[in-house]
Formats: C-alpha cells, sequence, structure tokens
C-alpha cells in the first residue's frame, strides 16, 4: 500500500519533510532564466523551462534528505499549458528518481467532474501523481471519486480538514452541534481512513491540518488516528518545529512536513543555489526531526 | 463593469442560458475523433485536437442563441498539458466570437496560492476567463485574492455557495447558530457584491447556486440581492425549468442557468451533431424564459 512505502522510505531516511514546489518566475535563479530566455526568448515556453529546470534541480538538491516533493499547480498554471506541461515534466522525473509525488491541487466538483480529476490526477494522465489534495465542500460524492482510485490505483488523497491561512477559521471553524466544522470533517476523513489502513496503521486517505494551529493539530491526530497528516504552514508561513510536534504519533510516524519557500528560495553568499537549497532542506528535517524524537 | 455587459447582452438575445462544455473523448462526434486520429494517431495531442474543434463547434452552434459558455477544467486535464492547450485556445475562440467565459476551475487556496490562481484565471494567462468559479473552504484571504482581480481587471467570480450535486447537504447544509453554512457563505458573498454593483444592482462577484434545491435558491435569490447565480443542476443533473424561476429577480435577471452535457451531446436522427445542439441551446432557452417571463 502506498501510504505504506512512504511511511518506510521516510523512516530509512528520518526525515519526515515535504519538499513545495512553487515556482514564482520573479524568485528563481536568474541563470536559469536567463538561460531560458536565450533559448525560448522572452516567451511562456521559456518560463516552463526555467520552471522545469527549477524544478529537476530541486529534486535532485534534496534527494536523500526527503522522499516526498509537492509541486502545487497554481503557480504553474500562471503559464498556461506551458506552465501545465512543465508540472508533468517534473512529476515523471520526481518519479524516475524515486520520490512520491503529491499534487497540491486541491480539486474538488460534483460527482461526474470530480472523477475527470481523479483520472487527471491519480489516473493514467501525465499530470497524475501519488497523492492529491481534495476539497471537501461539496462532499462525500466529490471526496469519494478520488477514493475509488485510492482503491482501484493504490494512489492517496489528502483531504482539506484544517488550513494554515489565516482565515481558515471563518467557515471552518463554525460550530454546528457542538463541534466545529473541521473536527466534522476529520471525523468524515477520519471513517473513510478506517477502513483502508495498511501495515502500520495509517491509510493513503489522509488529510491537511496546518501547523499555525497547534493545539487544532494535536486534537486532530487525536481524533484522527487513521489518517495520516499533511502539515503546511512550517516556516514562511510562521509555523515552528514545536507547533508540528502533535502532528506525530508515539511512534514518531503519521505526518509530513511542507515547506516551500523556506526551502526552493534559501540563498547562501557563495554556495550555488542548489546547496544552498540542500543545507535548507537539511535543516528543517533535522529541525523536525528533534522534536519527532520527543515522542 | 462585466456584470453589466452580461445583463445587457442577455437581455439583447433574451437568453439566460451557459453552455457547459465538458468534453469527453468516447462521448465526442465520431468524426471528429476520427480526423484528429488521422492527423496525430492515438495520441494525447490527437485526445486534444478533438476537444479543440468539438469546443468551437459547439460555440458557432450556439452563437446567437447563448452568449455565456463554461469550459469545465476537469475535463481537459484528463489529458494533461495538451488538454489545457485546448481549453486555452476554447477560451481565445469564444471570446473571438464575443462570448463570455466562465472557468470553471473551483479554485481556491491559501493566500498566496489563490493569487496565482486568480493570475492564471483572471489575469494575463493563456487560461484566463471572464469569470472563474471560487471554492470557499479558505475563508475570505482565499477568496479576496480573486477579488483583486475583479476590481483592477474588470473581471467576475462565482463562489459555491449551494452546489448542485447529492451530498452538498453533507457540510453546506450543517447548521451553525441557527443558520446553515450555505447561508453564512451566502451573505459574505453578497457582502462583498455589495460594495461593487453595477448599474443594474449587480455585482461581478456571483455565487453558484444548484436548480437541484429549488427552495433553498429562492431563499439564496431574496438573500443575495447583488450577486448574479450560476445555476447548475439543470438538464442531465435533475433540475426543471420550473426549479429555477426563483433564481431569477422581478424584472427577470440575476440568474444564468447552465446546462453542458443535455446540450453538447443532444443528438438526433439525421441531423449534423452541430444542428442538434443548436436545436438543443434553443430548446433550453425557451424553456428558461417560459419560466423567467412569470416575473
Amino acid at each position: 500500500m502506498l501510504i505504506d512505502r512512504v511511511i518506510e522510505r521516510c523512516a530509512e531516511l528520518d526525515s519526515h519533510v515535504i519538499v513545495g514546489i512553487d515556482p514564482v518566475l520573479e524568485k528563481l535563479p536568474e541563470e536559469l532564466v536567463t538561460a531560458a530566455r536565450n533559448t525560448y526568448g522572452d516567451t511562456l515556453a521559456a518560463a516552463a523551462n526555467a520552471f522545469l529546470n527549477f524544478g529537476c534541480a530541486v529534486i535532485d538538491a534534496v534527494d536523500g534528505v526527503s522522499c516526498i516533493v509537492k509541486p502545487q499547480l497554481a503557480y504553474f498554471e500562471v503559464f498556461g499549458a506551458a506552465g501545465v506541461g512543465a508540472y508533468a515534466e517534473i512529476v515523471r522525473y520526481a518519479k524516475l528518481r524515486g520520490f512520491f509525488v503529491i499534487a497540491d491541487a486541491k480539486r474538488g466538483d460534483i460527482g461526474a467532474t470530480s472523477a475527470a480529476y481523479a483520472r487527471a490526477f491519480l489516473g493514467d494522465s501525465s499530470l497524475s501523481a501519488d497523492f492529491v489534495t481534495v476539497n471537501p465542500y461539496l462532499g462525500s460524492d466529490c471526496v469519494n471519486e478520488f477514493v475509488k482510485l485510492v482503491d482501484e490505483r493504490d494512489k492517496g488523497i489528502f483531504v482539506l480538514v484544517k488550513t494554515s491561512n489565516k482565515s481558515s477559521a471563518e467557515l471552518q471553524d463554525l460550530e454546528s452541534g457542538g463541534r466545529k466544522i473541521y473536527e466534522i470533517v476529520g471525523e468524515r476523513v477520519n471513517n473513510l481512513a478506517q477502513t483502508r489502513v495498511g501495515k502500520y496503521g495509517y491509510s493513503s486517505v489522509g488529510a491537511v491540518v496546518g501547523a499555525t494551529y497547534p493545539s487544532e493539530l494535536g486534537a486532530l491526530r487525536g481524533a484522527m488516528s487513521s489518517s495520516p497528516f499533511l502539515v503546511p504552514g512550517y516556516g514562511a508561513q510562521g509555523g515552528a518545529a514545536g507547533d508540528v510536534a502533535a502532528a506525530f504519533d508515539a511512534e514518531g510516524r503519521g505526518a509530513y512536513v511542507n515547506s516551500s519557500r523556506g526551502i526552493i528560495y534559501a540563498r547562501e553568499d557563495g554556495l550555488q543555489f542548489a546547496d544552498a537549497i540542500r543545507n535548507a532542506a537539511i535543516r528543517t528535517r533535522d529541525d523536525i526531526r528533534t522534536v519527532k524524537t520527543h515522542f
């Protein structure tokens, strides 16, 4: 089962870091952008080429430090079909290099359309990753279309439960029948997970729970024992290692902590960008190790 | 203001039909698929070419009957970057032919990432449409990034309020403080709309409200007087003309009723597919006219 392989590979590396690939043209290493423009001019193809080379360089740089990358579709879609093509090539390269890939797409729609999104991100499509993030606003006939491919194709999903952003409370923290919306969504996700656990007690049906709300994170860890957590919000968004401690179980499992900008845009005087990225990934890994081993 | 132009053009045509473009390879006219395969072989490019030709044929067929098309991103993403490229070309063609375009993408993320989605679907990107659909689960720092481009670029959004699918009640109908979640979301959307109305009292900040829940639709029309409604669920999903009547205001404005499968996959013995599509669009337009003119 996918989640078992993720757990084992993360244990081998003693690393629970996800490297988020959020390419922004203005922030890319100048040499990559210049090289792309020299070949393609000031075109969408140049941007896509710079994204592709940057994404592959990030993957090479963090190899052995992390085993999970999470490209964020929004940044690729800014450059249209060419950008989406770069995303697809980065996914392909990451898989070749033995990484697990989370398509951070936050998709969700009515049943028939969710089935199409599931095919796109978990099926045979060139966009297909190992996991995709899913938005729960439309309910079970949306989420279940993704779960079908979790079952049929040994894929995984992370459903948004409690997101890391400031305004996440506006809808997610509304109370209904004495519980918050995110607790209700979390329970439903865990119900889907419970009947699909692998040998470590976790399912490939996981949840997105932000590091920026540590007490909620801890409570959800207790309530959602079968769901692995994708934990955004560490680093550039303000979450510290201590904030993510509660996401791990007593065996030090169950959480994958994402850092995007804090790793891929790390730069150090006198170092190539790839070395600075590797150093940042190592610091992140080690920072998360310290809290995880408290258990 | 965008919504004023939509209102005027719809009044000119006396048509409040949105034609949803949801291409599924197995359902396309055989001649288009065969022609594409003859040129491109059994490849992604062939699928994308068939999608593009079908999308443009649909636009030609419904010209003068409808002035709004709504391509659904999921179906294009099934074919990866090539599919997304076909989406972009269809958007371009629809604009050339004077249609308004709603990118049905249901995007939404944390602020910085929503800003990228907004750039992709409402900015300078090749994917950019007139409107995009937005998911509210992440709250205002998500939605506001789209609203910025509504203001700066004269674009529009439709935020998911009460969706047309069976399981929409699971989250959207939960009660909090005596109101349902969709009512709370609807109020927030209308608050954004109220400060941005054009000359007919409507804003380019609209809401998605399904035809399959007619009493909720009517109540929301009363509560959200500044927001135009994108109404899915008519036709193949089970909503009838009577069900959408409540979406219109006393002037017969304020609602745009989508039909996808019911129009684009209409076929008639002895007719070219384009003629059958046009006939289906005319029937849909006329069906919706009957209820609208009750006011």
